[in-house]
């Protein structure tokens, strides 16, 4: 379906990857314009793309002249946009559900380890490779120990985070367990998150929007 | 209105200060249960509480038997259920507007500056109280750098953060503007942010969340 769709974006974060997902689910093609957060002392804080999102930080949807800045936003927009192949429930309660383990890994794991944060950790503590893992896996290992009380016996969770249609709590866990294993963190104790993560790799959706097969990744990866 | 709604929170988290002001600019009585984040070693690692929220955070919302957590989850749970007094615009475009004015506190902003956060800077890099303090003010002036240039000079920037009808973005700036004042941050440069905050202050909805209003704040506050 042609959509006049952009997508601002990196390969290998984690946010940007979320919305691959929630548009390949949703069956929109997109235009992919990769912004470096490497490159150019990182091209979020460039003037150009600063006009479009004054928070630099990718990623961000132009929907034909409308900015819409934020992942979770982002989704919730595309859901309510193209109601079609819906990725939250259709019942209050069940969407409750849904957007808390989404949150989980929105606010509570994946800001923590973010490429900014980091940095403001090597800047200001002197914190070396070493201890910025440790940091990092500390959160995610935190939020996955919360996920998977909050999945594992309980009669809401199906094939997927909820019931068997993968909605956007889906796609902030998987990005967060590839995540995970960057930082090497044992998933051992995460049966439940792992069943999910194996059920959803099954869908194009969810291959079609891993890092590595972006038109950005390098060539190595 | 009589609802049966229990709201766990603490009188100075501002996740807990925004589900307050949904829950009032809603007028929906709500019973409150505090869970003190400093006694005990914090109350929200008790078993009770674990068994209510695996996540061993705060707010989370009863209403009768369901239990709802994640603040953002949460406001979005009662403009569904009760529609009437919307917090959210009505169109698509509006509604992403608001969210990613909303998320740019919740995902960016607040939980790096977070109680557990802070802990954590003290127990792996040693961070005294000043190093804290300067932490948390990074994260806060770079997120009302970009909230002052999302909303300045923005049409759709009303007497609040989006037209002239609080919204969930409202009841997460707010907060951040009492929790920056914690932290000394100056606000000179934010002076739409401020603009915005007078106009809520001015709400009695916004007057009764105050953490000093709270039934578990200390009688000094």
């Amino acid at each position: 379906m042609t959509t006049g769709l952009v997508l601002y974006g990196y390969w290998r974060s984690s946010a940007a990857y979320r919305v691959r997902i929630a548009l390949n689910l949703k069956g929109l093609s997109y235009e992919t314009r990769p912004v470096h957060l490497l490159r150019n002392g990182g091209e979020q804080h460039s003037p150009d793309y600063r006009e479009i999102n004054p928070q630099e930080l990718i990623p961000c949807l132009l929907d034909g002249e409308r900015v819409i800045t934020q992942s979770m936003a982002i989704m919730e927009y595309l859901d309510e946009t193209h109601p079609e192949t819906p990725i939250l429930p259709i019942d209050a309660r069940g969407r409750a559900r849904v957007r808390a383990l989404a949150m989980t890994v929105a606010c509570d794991m994946h800001p923590l380890g973010n490429l900014r944060v980091l940095n403001q950790l090597e800047s200001q503590f002197s914190a070396d490779e070493a201890q910025r893992g440790e940091w990092s896996r500390h959160w995610i290992a935190t939020g996955f120990n919360a996920l998977e009380a909050m999945l594992a016996d309980n009669a809401a969770t199906g094939r997927y985070c909820h019931g068997d249609t993968p909605s956007i709590a889906d796609a902030c866990l998987i990005p967060q367990l590839y995540n995970a294993r960057r930082w090497k963190l044992p998933l051992g104790e995460y049966p439940t998150l792992q069943r999910i993560e194996q059920a959803c790799n099954e869908l194009e959706a969810f291959q079609l929007a891993v890092p590595e097969a972006q038109p950005d990744a390098p060539v190595s990866a």
